[in-house]
């Protein structure tokens, strides 16, 4: 069962391409507005939603398409959100529609997302007219799923790209995801904007349950800042031309291809973590020793969405004191007085806490830990053997400062 | 049924007594770190805790002291919280016996408190050594209100203090309180360190249901960061000193209490969230039109406890789509398309989204309002009849900064 990295992006699966360009949604002319994933053959689609009530225009509509579960190609601009507007879905609908005319594809397999300022209404002229050197733009190279990336981004500052290769009855195939997300990251059964493709051939039931389990122990453990966003979505889009036999039930290649899925995902979520608005660490929460896995998954989550212990590590101090007080207010059901605290990074590990009271460590080795890039909150329950690992980074100035003035 | 403002804090009440030093918990000599607040006779005392797993060690102790509805006196000390310590609920114990020895009263009759930083052992020599300063220091006048609300502080940078005066049956009654509070302020069910002292006389259960009702609409819809502190306590002393009939009964003079008790908490509350760590505005989230009372109360919270509003509201910045998109994921049972937003503060009132759309409004104007020190966030949900208030305040670079590096 190796799963090999490899790169590409959306573009690394057969029969998938990709291009991004500034359209003019955006008045920075040197900043991509508008993106275009396309596949050769209509492909088994399967996406999970926000679940914020405010939901963005283009999740409407593209539930409406994803009934059937085919879809051919994502159509996505950055910029403006197209949510809480007066006539959105309709906007939504057209956006589809100038993608499906100028790609003379069914607007039905047409999936649409936007991402950007909430509450301003999304303007369609220069959509309509970047819409053909979009199209002309489609490309199979990794380049391609680099343009559409960055043309996704908001207040990312990084491209969140990753592909795999895996073998599935003898056939290579391949699976990989390009993801846009920093700030108003707090998934909830969803989450910010992931496109994944794959040319393994999978039952649309299947692709499905596959998305909707994976979610749960990747991008729903994952929070920036405690905002559930309106327009998150996450789509995966198999298109079956790596010409496997088709996965029709949970058996080993089912199991191949959900450890492919996890890869990817993980590997979007890290790289979302490590690029949350004005994030200076990726924060790893690890909770094992849980009895049951709710517990695991709510005390790592808690942790990691503490703005005290956020705040903490972005000072490099060791105050595991905000470790507890986020799983005693989390509503795991836990044992504190058996709680066992350590902090790990390249520059070492330290255990700060056992049984629920303090030890005495060494400040300068715990202060050199911390001033990693990369940190593990290390949380044994000492109560079971279940455990999860939440993402999440650091509260700094800069998140204050992004998003003190976000729409000008 | 005038409830009329006055002053003295928690020596407003006939019988008590506070003072407040700095025995040498703290390295700065400049800050007092122990506080004292005496009644002159047993009084009849409720409270509420913290609903955090991890709970500190003075709220174990203060539990058992407060088992029979009666007691005397309060000493609580900053800089350490006692909590996540291996003999903690014996230091706490010990803490009450110093304070109860130089008092002459009875230890059981001492309520114990602590805040500060979490997992560091207490150190009882200067509290012992400075007690018999703290009791000499006793005193019935404001200032010794003030002296005490001073040595409860962390991160506050303002004295919370407040007293009503209203009539019972003929007598003249008072209720005040003082509050510390500035970080780690999610209360759930109880929330940080507030001491009331009234000299209504008022019967034990009445007492605690008084104070369990209100914290629902005060402190309960109060939150600085998200984090629920393991250390919270509100506790409220009534000596009947003033000379009225004990209330007995849920008649006009309980009303009359209630609302004296209220008007206390909810000027706490605001002083709180206005001091909140590197604050530098008070947010009041109104949600009224609500189908029922806890849509109302779940929406308000979910409002003033986002990190990206509260990042907007740093940089005057109206961004209602972050308002609408908090309700959208509070949880609570609404209609996002009939919900109208507002912002007020004294520059005036703007309307920035009309039936979960927005309107046309002039940004220069929204600044002027959003660049006062207190904002109001006014949220019709057009469905009902019922509303519920919020307080917290704008994240800043300060909070960030404060919290950074906390424990040196």
């Amino acid at each position: 069962m190796a799963i090999r990295i490899t790169n590409g992006g959306v573009c690394a699966a057969a029969g998938f391409f990709a291009s991004g360009i500034h359209c003019g949604i955006r008045a920075n002319k040197a900043k991509k507005d508008l993106a275009l994933i396309v596949s050769s053959v209509p492909a088994q689609a399967a996406a999970v939603y926000t679940t914020n009530l405010v939901k963005g225009a283009p999740i409407i509509v593209t539930k409406e398409h994803l009934q059937n579960g085919v879809a051919q190609a994502i159509v996505c601009n950055s910029g403006i959100a197209n949510t809480c507007c007066a006539d959105g879905v309709n906007t939504a609908r057209e956006m589809a529609r100038i993608a499906a005319s100028e790609l003379e594809l069914k607007e039905a397999n047409i999936i649409v997302a936007s991402t950007g300022v909430i509450g301003r209404p999304l303007d369609l002229a220069p959509i309509r007219a970047g819409m053909p050197a979009l199209v002309d733009a489609l490309d199979h190279r990794p380049e391609a799923s680099d343009s559409a990336s960055n043309a996704i981004m908001t207040t990312d500052t990084i491209i969140k790209s990753v592909a795999v290769e895996f073998v599935l009855d003898g056939k290579i195939c391949h699976l990989g995801g390009i993801a846009k997300g920093s700030g108003m990251i707090h998934p909830n059964m969803a989450t910010m904007l992931v496109f994944i493709t794959t040319d393994a051939a999978i039952a649309p039931e299947l692709l499905q349950k596959a998305l909707s389990g994976d979610i749960q122990k990747t991008f729903n453990m994952l929070s920036i800042d405690g905002d559930t966003s309106t327009n998150d979505m996450v789509v995966v889009m198999a298109n079956g031309m790596a010409g496997n036999p088709e996965i029709v039930s949970e058996d080993e290649s089912y199991a191949v291809f959900m450890q492919a899925l996890n890869t990817v995902n993980v590997s979007l979520c890290r790289m979302i973590a490590g690029d949350g608005e004005g994030a200076t660490r990726l924060l790893e929460c690890q909770v094992s020793g849980a009895a049951d896995p709710a517990a695991a998954r709510t005390a790592a989550k808690s942790v990691i969405c503490s703005s005290l212990l956020k705040a903490a590590m972005f000072g490099a101090d060791a105050n595991w004191g905000r470790v507890m007080c986020a799983i005693g207010y989390s509503g795991a059901d836990v044992d504190i007085s058996k709680i066992d605290i350590s902090f790990r990074s390249p520059a070492g590990t330290i255990q700060v806490c056992e049984q629920g009271a303090g030890v005495e460590f060494s400040e300068e080795l715990a202060k050199q830990i911390l001033l990693e890039k990369e940190i593990e909150i290390l949380v044994d329950l000492n109560s079971g053997s279940e455990s999860a690992t939440a993402w999440g980074c650091d509260l700094t100035y800069d998140y204050v400062k992004i998003n003190g003035d976000y729409r000008t």
